[in-house]
């Protein structure tokens, strides 16, 4: 089996790329062959068996990602994307690498299988970037996507074409809306979500961390385990049975900040809780109010994603995947 | 005021240029110049005492797009697409045409605006072919759209740029989704859903119709005049009120074809409804069961949108504005 990670050198690729070094196979098939590519060409993975490729690829160049594709990868994972921020700071930008980028993937799969059959699995790494202010409580799997970020539409438009394009049978594809990701390893950024995850990660290793919104905040989280989790299960399960709706929020947990805060209390103790430093930033308090809160992931959850239970459990990932099973 | 109608040579494009010219006004503004362009050269209209343009234009040629909205038309209508059962026959066609076309005219709007500043109000139409069954029995404002059709994707996707430039602020958009036409001028022809105006155009001038599928099925319908009405109050009402979600369900008439029969025996007797054959198609029966029945479009009221009152004014509308008033 020949996988293909477009997108390799970003967080989750990065880990995915381990996750499947490490297992070997992928839904029971081995992997005989890894092709990791992005714009920042990715590191050449050791101990893995099979053949690697990696490669520098830019997925706004329609011929380079025709290139790739040639090579006929069973499975397609495509992560790639500019965030957020700069799709909004960059509109052309944006569309060129996010919309046109992921385009460019899907017709390179379907040109290439029209001569000879090539039908492979895409899972595609979406957000749930592609909801917007107001909504319920808990967001339900039928409510609409209704952006309010170049980057979510973009996604949104990826979705619709990911849902057509294995309609109409060139791909068998999924698009899957990750939670925001908690803990990010890493340097504390500038992102607005940064917070949620500098509150956890610096504590943990002795350092002061800024809270920019209150302890009652809520919003939706899956750990970097559990996001490679969400795309290693899209790649191997049955998709027959989403029949055309392809798209799928997946499970996440929904969590105050005050609770993430508990946790890190029994994690590392009152000493730890004492380095988050409160701040109040205006901005960033009405970028997050906009946010979604929880979801009704009831589809996810019967196809069998399986999200973290509790921040404890995230803080543990962390500690094990991150700082070598402890807090310093 | 500048008007552009992209699409004019259409069934509504021309409806809504021959209202527009008859009105020689658009909310409260005097219409100086019309520009009509389709890829078919619409008809130069009579009887306009401004400047008119008529106009070849394939709106997937950027360049010839970019020409056009170099004039600056200050209100841009556009209805150009290729339809349904074409762009699932002819697939590139149908991205090329339908999402590369919506996004020419978008793209040349924004880069017209990069000097100086151009934000004209630019009216979209889409389709219920946004959604996809299955569905409530009446699909409410914030359902999901999960077309079915590469159609129907084409114009979720379209929506969706309409909403992100108006968000960018490079146009002051609106997507209206329109019900399906009824009832449509013109000849019987193959598409799916052409029974529902057969069944009423041709037995009121005398002639047979099939009727292919069961009394009982429900639909949504909207007569030309009222779909021109949506068209016109979309150019001219204040969109502000709709913040950043610009794609709007219009409302419409459920009825059931045995609705529509009665009105047609009312308005043309039992010697018209005999010219209606049953002679149900299994192939359309299918197709339609995956159709809306009827949408809750609380917000397009709310908004000062009107549909059709009843299948009576449905054809008393056709009566007037095709037959010259009744039946023959």
């Amino acid at each position: 089996m020949h996988v293909l990670i477009v997108g390799a050198s970003g967080m989750i690729g990065r880990k995915l790329a381990q996750r499947l070094i490490r297992d070997g196979v992928l839904g029971g098939g081995e992997i005989s062959a890894l092709t990791l590519v992005d714009v920042t060409a990715p590191e050449t993975p050791e101990e893995f068996a099979g053949r690697v490729s990696v490669e520098n690829l830019d997925v706004a160049d329609p011929r380079a990602v025709e290139g790739v594709i040639a090579e006929r990868p069973d499975v397609i994972f495509h992560l790639a994307a500019i965030v957020s921020g700069e799709a909004e700071a960059d509109f052309e930008k944006g569309y060129r690498v996010n919309l046109d980028g992921a385009r460019n993937i899907l017709e390179a799969v379907r040109r290439e299988g029209r001569d000879s059959a090539y039908r492979p699995r895409l899972v595609f790494a979406s957000s749930i970037a592609v909801f917007g202010a107001p909504f319920p409580e808990r967001i339900g799997d039928q409510f609409f996507t209704t952006p309010l970020t170049s980057y979510g539409t973009q996604k949104a438009i990826s979705e619709l074409l990911v849902c057509d394009y294995t309609r109409r049978g060139f791909i068998d594809g999924v698009a899957i809306r990750l939670p925001t990701i908690c803990v990010r390893p890493g340097k504390p950024n500038k992102a607005a979500s940064g917070f949620f995850s500098n509150i956890l990660r610096e504590p943990l290793v002795g350092l002061e961390a800024v809270l920019p919104v209150s302890e009652d905040v809520r919003h939706w989280h899956a750990s970097p385990r559990a996001a490679v989790g969400f795309m290693v299960h899209a790649a191997t399960m049955d998709l027959a049975a989403m029949g055309a709706r392809r798209a799928l929020t997946m499970p996440g947990l929904s969590a105050t900040v005050a609770e993430q805060i508990e946790a890190l209390r029994r994690a590392a103790g009152e000493k730890a809780v004492r380095l988050i430093r409160s701040e109040p930033d205006p901005a960033i308090i009405t970028i997050v109010e906009g946010w979604p809160r929880a979801f009704d992931a009831r589809r996810a959850l019967g196809l069998g994603f399986r999200a973290d239970s509790s921040f404890d459990e995230i803080i543990r990932i962390h500690l094990e995947d991150e700082l070598g099973g402890r807090a310093q």
